[in-house]
């Protein structure tokens, strides 16, 4: 399951659906908005935006590149985009498979690439004011 | 949290439960039952022993191993004793930390420590018997 979406990430159903009766490991990432502080400033919220369909297409395409690498039972990808506020997850990342160490590297690459390939962008929104910060890929589009 | 359970482990509720504001990262290794096979015979289920209060130690020292590895915010180690079933979680780690490097090391540490140095044993119950498997440690107890 590849996919972007608008609401919460619901990571446990997520985990639920990567149970195969083959795979003895589930290794899951989830990255959570993080609330830096500079002096008296804070992140209030980060806001992401995704280039569609494009941006889909780019997750599928890191399942396939892990399916090639790694012996895997089960992958799934989940970005959210708009704003994420404190503790909840921007993305979450499931890979279920026989042994342990394939679904840890794999996680990790998936991670990985997700912010060397995919063309989504974060906004880090401060209490006095916003940055862009090219967490997924370089630059804003356009 | 580190704790050893009867019944079923909540991997969501975990991984709320890990959520904090200076925490940008949460990774998270579940192991479930895996169903192997050899000619017509399969595992039909697994069950797990614990010398306790050994074993509940040995998860705390292994907590306390990454505080001091690691920037983590977080950790959280639930085994589960008794008959596991197919695709049913018989462990779940969770390590939240401000950046994902240090969750996915401090995750994948947490797993080859249980199984280096607490005392949980493994019977795998076999269609046609049952085996103990030496996953946790090297032998069964007295």
């Amino acid at each position: 399951m590849f996919a972007i979406v608008d609401e919460k990430i619901d990571v446990g159903a997520l985990i639920e659906g990567a149970r195969r009766p083959d795979c003895g490991a589930v290794s899951t990432f989830v990255g959570t908005t993080r609330v830096d502080e500079a002096g008296d400033n804070s992140v209030e919220y980060l806001e992401y935006e995704a280039y569609r369909p494009m941006a889909d297409r780019k997750l599928e395409e890191i399942g396939a590149e892990i399916e090639e690498r790694w012996d895997v039972g089960h992958v799934a990808i989940v970005h959210r985009v708009g704003r994420v506020d404190p503790g909840e997850a921007s993305v979450a990342i499931v890979v279920a498979s026989p042994r342990r160490g394939p679904a840890f590297e794999a996680s990790r690459y998936a991670i990985e690439r997700i912010k060397e390939i995919v063309p989504i962008w974060k906004r880090e929104v401060w209490s006095d004011g916003y940055v862009w910060v090219g967490s997924q890929v370089g630059t804003r589009p356009g």
